[in-house]
């Protein structure tokens, strides 16, 4: 396989449209498509929603008849699957498409290469690899769920510069500032679930929705799951995590009866055998996150106290951290960053750092936990 | 008062010839000088180290007979006293220069205004304030110390993104990487003293000196004195902080009879009603601050354990902080950034973000403290 600069424009043009569904492809990935005839794209598409058309369909009806002998340039290996939508591989051959190139194959082990093969035995040519690298940054969260059967999952984290969450007494609104908070809401936005604890419900009483109108406004949008992790069924169902348009569940070690609004689901986990009465570790957290990926979600975003986080922290079920650090100084008896108990500078968690930037005053910082 | 483009370029020309001295002139400004006649530079000078001649002496000597009627540009205003040199407006009287344009007055209110009026009863046209912002980032410690009998205070800082210090268990080497280290030996380069406490000295047996080349091989370099509060003396006379070259001051309550090396000065400080008999509080920090600058020392560099920084950050004595942050969690369990007692987010300390740059694999930023 080689590849002409064209190839590559053509491909960046592919990988360019695929992020128009950034907020919205949720339990699918991002996907971009480019058809090219004569040195002429004839049609562009992207997926934009599950149930919706593939980005392979919408390039393919832009250009209509024209696809026939066209080359097909695709961030994804196009599906052999019949799912809402008809494979589209199949559509590539009925189209007549003479070349498909592809960013990546797909990521599933049990699929990778079928749509390939597809065209292939149609009388396509085919190739992948092209801008391998740049397109798998579409998909971070769907890539994982579809190679460790886990989603990509980031911490939230607003604090001061000597590491503080919240004061002593729990008091902890507003660290950071309104710029940092609306920053916040596009993190939200291109999660599939957002996970909190009982204590911030109970204590808070937070909306944990998106509210940002630049979101919202778009039709193809639907809210995150609101996911509260709630061991000891303290949440009462008028908390107001509740009371917003979108899904919720309710996770604990045994159904409540306390009745719950209707897009309230209870679901249970297994729970681990705890130290702590009142910890939140005793929801056995890899199995939620399984339960997640199980369902679709590709990003689950963590919204919690420094004692849920601690917790996921600990078991190495971080991926990413999003770090809003506000310019003051919250003491040594205010609450922690994380709770992680470790004693040595052996067991020092390292990370990589991937981004800073300023927003109104607050830095913020995105970390990548090093995987062994 | 009006200055020209042409004033300014021989100003901020001065103000580049003033850095020369930056990690020399101690317990002097840094001042730059330009003498220009004709449109044509014709003398330059900085000051280098106390004792040695100040930046206008060093530009006539360069002009020579052509200073007659040339116009001198200086970033401070020239002196007035007979100290070891001479004044500077004496000098400049004597050379016949037509026209002074000096950036700032001297900060000091005791002698502000009168090298001007040296100047002006020989005849000659004065001016000043002209790039004064940028002339007073030359010397931030003189000027607080000229005007509020205080050096500037920088607190250094080596920590985690969790805001931790060192492990539960004392083990803090090497949370920054090497490159952080490096850039310490300048902050302690141009720092007039270092104050470290008597726990760091006897757990970690630091150096505290500047090693780097880039500063030692400079000849008219002298290392920063080494503060060591030791209120309980306990610091043994075989300490390495003392083993190097420069003057040491061994600060406590109390002389002790230990014998220590020629080049270590006990210090008394009156101590503070402590609430704590361990607590690095009990010397009279404010009073050290007073005698430090009482010496001389305009910027002083703090680098101590939690406890003693904490203590200055507390007592509002500390103007800006240094912080390299390491990409690691250190945990919970691990020594806070700063001991800090606040009970409520309105006992926050509000800082601003000054500078931040990536270090190796490490940030670097820079706080100043707001002040009220």
């Amino acid at each position: 396989m080689s590849f002409t600069a064209q190839d590559s424009s053509y491909m960046a043009r592919a990988i360019q449209l695929a992020p128009r569904g950034w907020f919205t492809t949720r339990t699918n990935p991002r996907v971009g498509c480019v058809l090219v005839k004569d040195n002429i794209i004839i049609g562009e598409g992207w997926h934009e929603k599950p149930g919706f058309a593939h980005a392979e369909i919408n390039a393919l009806n832009h250009a209509g008849e024209s696809a026939k002998g066209a080359t097909a340039y695709v961030t994804l290996e196009p599906c052999a699957h019949h799912g809402k939508t008809g494979p589209c591989a199949e559509a590539l051959v009925e189209a007549g498409v003479a070349r498909v190139v592809a960013a990546m194959l797909d990521p599933n082990p049990l699929v990778a290469g079928k749509g390939m093969k597809i065209l292939e035995k149609a009388g396509i040519k085919t190739e992948y690899g092209l801008m391998q690298a740049q397109a798998e940054t579409l998909n971070p969260g769907f890539i994982k769920r579809m190679t460790k059967g886990l989603p990509r999952v980031i911490a939230k984290v607003g604090m001061s510069l000597d590491g503080r969450t919240a004061m002593a007494i729990g008091e902890s609104q507003w660290i950071t500032g309104a710029s940092a908070r609306r920053d916040v809401q596009r993190l939200r936005a291109e999660s599939g679930a957002i996970i909190t604890g009982s204590g911030t419900v109970v204590i808070d009483n937070p909306s944990m929705n998106v509210r940002e109108q630049a979101f919202t406004a778009n039709p193809h949008f639907t809210q995150p799951v609101r996911v509260i992790i709630d061991s000891q069924n303290i949440v009462e169902p008028d908390a107001k995590i509740f009371s917003h348009e979108g899904h919720c569940w309710l996770v604990s070690g045994h159904l409540s009866e306390k009745g719950y609004p209707a897009n309230v689901e209870q679901k249970t986990v297994a729970l681990l055998p705890g130290k702590d009465e009142v910890s939140h570790q005793k929801v056995d957290l890899k199995a939620l996150l399984i339960m997640l990926a199980e369902a679709g979600i590709n990003d689950v975003l963590i919204e919690a106290g420094s004692g849920l986080v601690g917790a996921f922290v600990a078991q190495e079920l971080v991926d990413e951290l999003v770090v809003y650090m506000a310019p003051k100084l919250m003491g040594s008896a205010a609450r922690p960053m994380f709770q992680l108990p470790l004693e040595t500078m052996q067991q020092n968690i390292e990370l990589t750092l991937n981004d800073i930037r300023q927003i109104g005053n607050d830095l913020r910082l995105n970390y990548y936990f090093k995987k062994a």
